[in-house]
């Protein structure tokens, strides 16, 4: 039965609504990022924060969401008539399985549509979130040009196209023609949104190499602590908040009674995240190390994106817990072991919690929601409900990020480098990039 | 007449909103505090309100929502089945009067039951206030340890107590059966929220003992000033903004005309209290002290929450101008009358206006809301609109918190002194909680 | 037809939430204006941002409202009774031209009004926005007397009246009756808050004059750069996120499907004008300055408030740019070549960005929208779109702005120098106004 008038107006209002608390988190990033940067480049890190969202909504707006939606012709719950659509696809033993959609760029074709416009808000925000990702593992040492072309890459080409893959009736939301589940399900991002921006952010890394002085010739490594943990505190509670939009906006209808166990989840497995990480920490270094308490709260936050509608909540505080531990060892992980200089912990938060989020929806689905979901019928399960192909399309999924979007974004931060340079000189870097980058301090002297 | 599904959802949605602008207060309390303190406990500080959400949350999914509102089978404005529901109560004169629930423990009996789930959201979130508070009135010298331990015992036993007698079915709201009004009626929980952690940040506080070196041998009293005022003026508008949610969400319904009277009242008495404490001290110190402002505000806030729906516009400047006037002398009297030491005037603010909101409640209730409130009939009415009975519930309330959560919260920070101490030791006092307690500054230089 | 009951509903927490929104952007102008200024007047600077709410709310309460919608009797969308209306009005050729409306006193004669309750809260949210600009381009010297002198005069009769005049039924409104399309539109306040409040600031900066030290003698300028650049883009973020309630708050309605475009067109805008900024101020002055490209950002967001529910994303993209060079060029123009000192752009960025906000709409009006606007029949539509008219109205809108609200504001500065003094002693100004004015340093030493 399509929604009433009113109940379209009601889902249009929560779609709208999640998608500016889904905005808010832009300085939620923000503050997490800079508060774990030194003061010498707190502006340069704001500056990436702030610029990432013009930039990437014009390349959104242009490109990025004709690539990712322009293969779906209607939103049922926001209502309005079906708009022309078109997905390029590979067709395989009779079925088509999706690569890029290729309709309604730069809005033109939808510019009075309420339920595409209202769509392209949240994608946009969405698009936003995994851009401003990689700002945080890549900061104090990232040329401010190097990133605005990157912002542009980023939001036009790269997040559009594994986005289409599983929620732009891509071939991953196709894998239950092959008989695994219901396809890859990822109810609000942890894979498209935060193994996307995860996984840039080490590419990223990786081309940019460690901060001067990180790590030393004897094998000892730095601190190099952030210069304002209040910041990062901040910044941690208002990604808690505007997470509830991202989490429970995603059911794009308030219509759906689920937003409300959704909320729940969002929140339980947060605390499970965020208590579990400082534990954790404080029994093993013996400190209550809050920036790792922070980062296993984000990192519960991550893991239970792509489960929350699915899931009862007391596995959520389960999964929580999980990526909590899952975080504070793959920060030190990636740190101690792959000497990987990753500021703020941006690849272990978004990358291995956003792996492990889309993973325990293959464990954990219920079987309470998701009837019809990629038009298999009936509802979705994880393994410990009977279903391993859905834990194997959860694996498939896990697998194309990663085989996609590493390769693809490391040749592109290669080829910037070559063409204008991916890394501040050594003396901008020592001096701090805010007085010479950005030309400013963030702090000036009266 | 039950609400159609429409207005279910209108109202669910209504009530998930309400939740997320709550939570978001946390941030308030946060920087309002930090800000309010010294920089060598910025960290400490930030520490016990970002932490207090997740220690709060799992200690109120496990028992704590359970002990408030395992008594409630149904909430109507949200829809859905009756859920099994289980009070324990006494039985006086052939009335029940509730103790407390004992049923929904970890959610497990209503794990997919929305209205139940939005309605713990919707708890949690006003659990996470009260429990926050005590952590500013206890700033600088609270273990923390001592303060996690605290954490688990507020929002599982203490909280939820006072909360079922008043909300929960309990002996507070039955007080109609003994002709007092409607029972104790708190809309938003001026007692049940603000008192209760006020009182509980006095017990604090009182076993705590001052900062070293506030309250010197000759007499003189030090001011101690907190690091960043910017932070508590920040704090403070993310309150007012976060409290929109608290109070026009309490109707559990959007439904609700009421609302929009609700906001307005909430505004007006955040304004009515913010320039009366400003224009008291600027009038006796000489000086527009903003740290008053920013604490008359919250005043007023704190106050207006239990009346807020049955009040008149001019009624709820009133309140709030007088709460502005409560909290200014308050804070100057706790300190220096009682010498007790309160870095930030939570004592005053939530304890002293949380008290007078109550009463006041008693007295302005105009009888133009509330009619079968607490299952008495005819609408909420005060002393001046013709029902001493209403303030003689008021009054009652207001001592119940009083004489339930004082000792009880006394006790138990008594028992965990002698357990694993309250206290941080004096040099770690001298040097600052953040480089000792926490393993790093808060403001570290690059 | 009236809006079904349930709708209504959704109107009402609609417009609720939109001013919740609206009154956080508080917050967001606290942060841009204390960030851009010196660290010796940071708490003056919050505390203006703070201050200007009760004060505002107070004298908005008592006599705004009733002067700027006491001449509205009902607002349709929100359903409710219509209430008794009073406008005062000139009448020219059978016309009634409306200046003032005169009724709802302190909102006495609606205390129960669902309705009104609901419109004032939103307007008085409004009125704070126009309210606090001036404390920006006035910061660092104004006197905290004065200041507060200024927000009951601008809360309960500057701002009002020309409010009045486009929204409140007045004669700005009614200009379709001379066949100038119909009437100045502006839907969310690209006049009636972002020029009264960018008109008011130059009035005021031109009365108090430069700070010391701002202009030399020998014709050099001094920066005087702002203490927390961090704080600023803070700022800019928390006002990008409020905006979409100013904008999308302003249909009054939730089941207006316009909703989507207008939340679409508010992001593409303040992309298009932060981007622009960015990119101009880099080309020109060799660096990626933050500064410009959050002022460019906001004056995207202020011209896009007139226009965003009539033009396509296309149009609202290329107001957001024009906007975007407009405020760069203006912050520039008027410390260079007028000599005004304006310490966070306020003027450039609401007054110049408002001015051509408003223009915008008559020339990009697509005529998708605004059917029966002001009671002239048909949808509203630019220059080119085919109504000189429209551009016409809009123009005289503007120039109705400049030349009541300039004067009355400048006389009304004048005269309280003369009454109690505007300007801080230059000593105050020389050692800060935090220590000296207000009685505490921003940021004291433990």
């Amino acid at each position: 039965m399509p929604p009433s008038q009113t109940e379209q107006s009601l889902n249009l209002a929560w779609v709208l609504l999640g998608a500016f608390l889904v905005m808010f988190m832009q300085l939620g990033f923000a503050l997490v990022e800079t508060g774990f940067t030194r003061a010498k480049n707190a502006l340069n890190t704001m500056a990436m924060n702030l610029i990432i969202y013009p930039v990437g909504v014009i390349g959104f707006w242009l490109v990025g969401y004709a690539l990712m939606f322009g293969g779906v012709s209607e939103w049922p719950s926001l209502g309005g008539p079906a708009a022309p659509a078109h997905e390029v696809a590979l067709r395989v033993g009779g079925h088509a399985f999706g690569i890029f959609g290729a309709s309604k760029f730069a809005l033109v074709s939808v510019a009075h549509d309420p339920a595409a416009l209202a769509m392209f808000l949240f994608a946009a925000v969405f698009m936003d979130t995994a851009a401003t990702i990689p700002t945080g593992a890549m900061a104090e040492r990232w040329k401010f040009s190097a990133f605005l072309v990157y912002g542009f890459f980023m939001s036009a080409i790269l997040y559009p196209l594994y986005g289409n893959w599983v929620w732009g009736a891509g071939w991953l939301s196709s894998l239950g023609l092959l008989g695994l589940g219901h396809g890859h399900v990822d109810f609000a991002g942890s894979t498209v949104v935060h193994m996307t921006g995860g996984v840039t952010a080490l590419a990223g890394a990786l081309v940019l190499g460690p901060r001067v002085g990180k790590f030393r010739r004897d094998g000892t490594i730095l601190g190099l602590p952030g210069h304002n943990l209040p910041f990062a505190v901040a910044g941690t509670l208002i990604l808690a908040f505007g997470w509830f939009g991202f989490n429970a906006g995603s059911t794009l209808s308030a219509s759906d009674p689920r937003i409300a166990g959704i909320a729940v989840n969002t929140m339980l497995a947060s605390a499970g995240g965020g208590l579990a990480a400082l534990l954790y920490i404080w029994g093993t270094a013996h400190k209550p190390d809050i920036a790792m308490a922070c980062n296993g709260l984000l990192g519960g936050l991550v893991a239970i994106t792509a489960p929350c509608a699915f899931v009862a909540p007391a596995a959520a505080v389960l999964i929580g817990v999980v990526a909590g531990l899952l975080t504070a060892v793959g920060v030190i992980g990636l740190e101690r072991r792959l000497r990987i200089d990753d500021p703020v912990g941006a690849i272990a938060v978004h990358g291995i919690s956003g792996a492990w989020g889309a993973l325990s929806l293959g464990l954990f689905a219920d079987g309470a929601y998701g009837v019809g979901w990629n038009g298999v019928a009936g509802p979705v399960r994880g393994l410990l409900f009977g279903d391993a192909g859905q834990l194997g399309a959860q694996c498939i999924g896990v697998l194309a990020n990663v085989a996609f979007v590493f390769p693809v974004a490391w040749g592109f931060f290669k080829l910037v480098d070559r063409a204008i340079g991916m890394r501040v000189p050594a003396e901008v870097e020592w001096s701090g990039l805010d007085s010479l980058e950005m030309g400013s301090d963030a702090y000036p002297r009266g």
